[in-house]
């Protein structure tokens, strides 16, 4: 019984962290109290507790930082919830290997049912692979596979470059492009910031305040709307 | 005896494909008549070595594709000059490892001296690591690890991100902060669109009509101008 929100990102313009997806959170985490927070995207865990524990308590929650756990794998097998946040996708899933941390959310997630809640690398992270991050490769995983919560690819933050008159570089419609000719590429959902995917059990529905641009092999690019259904792609 | 070009893109507003480094191209080429082209990075061989032949032609050399080949290693030991152009870093690395290319460049191009031309991810493989590219990873190379061909990293396309008004994402700088934060990190070279690093023997000088952008851990960025001596890079 998956229970699952994929955020685009926790920072919005004219919004306060994680603010844009308060009420699919409260959601969420309906039963819960306590949620376990994974800060391994980025270097300074106590300093990354210390971000999102306001937005948490102004919800509602206690939230706790797995790295003060002593084994983090205990610490999952004990969630009520896991949350985990954006900043490197490829720190994030080589940190989660080392800790051997992925077959244990997965269970924790897919045979439990405990709520998870990803935002940008924390999305990443929660579908079949990394191939659709738009992060730098600072370290080198084990692989680019992780939790597979979801059988298809996200790309969070996704934006129609809108320079293209200064700068030459792929846009990110040509970055997506090119994954979609690889054999083992399936459908990729561009999340715009402020948007988020949830999934509920077989049911997976497009929420927030922003449409999403949903990339499949051999077919036009397509928007997606607030509350458009997008439950197939749960049966890839 | 180094003689390489390392150019951030072929592609620059208000140029031909490669215009802007034709000078540098045949500076580099000096005494060649036939180019060796490596279009691992972008899918269609046939394609990509039709958009590159017409510069090359104009320029005075005579260039034919890795492809074309029976044996890619045979071609990189039997080549005068090697260009690598741009495309997916990933796949240009992945494919380079599969056929076993790197350490037959690196000897043609570090013992031998045949001059490398490098685009975009051309550049990137011609670095210690591809760890500081753009580009998306569609596919899982066997390591990040590249040619080596100087030891620091380059980040092409350099850009200061121009839409933070209107996005979230990180930026580049952030990027490449978050890179020079890992155990292993050292300089990066952030190349603007329109500039390139030339590089003869033990001596390294920016080029091109932009300057460019040194991050290095623990000291701040700095502006790097065109003509600019860059040899102490090559000493890392």
């Amino acid at each position: 019984m998956r229970n699952l929100l994929l955020i685009s990102s926790s920072r919005v313009i004219g919004f306060k962290y994680l603010e844009v997806a308060q009420d699919e959170i409260k959601n969420v985490l309906s039963f819960v109290s306590t949620v376990l927070f994974i800060p391994y995207a980025l270097k300074d865990y106590d300093a990354y507790l210390n971000t999102v524990t306001q937005p948490f308590t102004d919800f509602g929650y206690d939230i706790e930082g797995i790295h003060e756990h002593e084994d983090p794998v205990e610490a999952v097998n004990k969630a009520e919830a896991i949350f985990i946040g954006g900043g490197n996708t490829f720190l994030l899933l080589k940190t989660l290997y080392e800790k051997n941390l992925l077959g244990a959310i997965r269970k924790r997630v897919l045979e439990n049912g405990i709520p998870y809640i990803g935002s940008s690398a924390g999305t990443n992270v929660a579908t079949c692979s990394i191939n659709t991050t738009n992060d730098m490769p600072i370290v080198y995983p084990p692989s680019f596979k992780s939790l597979n919560l979801v059988p298809f690819n996200i790309n969070p933050h996704y934006i129609e470059s809108p320079y293209k008159a200064v700068h030459k570089g792929e846009t990110r419609d040509q970055r997506i492009a090119e994954f979609l000719q690889m054999e083992e590429a399936g459908p990729v959902l561009g999340l715009r910031e402020g948007c988020m995917l949830r999934v509920t059990g077989d049911r997976a529905v497009l929420k927030g305040i922003n449409d999403a641009k949903l990339f499949q092999p051999g077919k036009e690019p397509k928007i997606i709307k607030v509350n458009e259904d997008l439950s197939f792609l749960l049966n890839n």
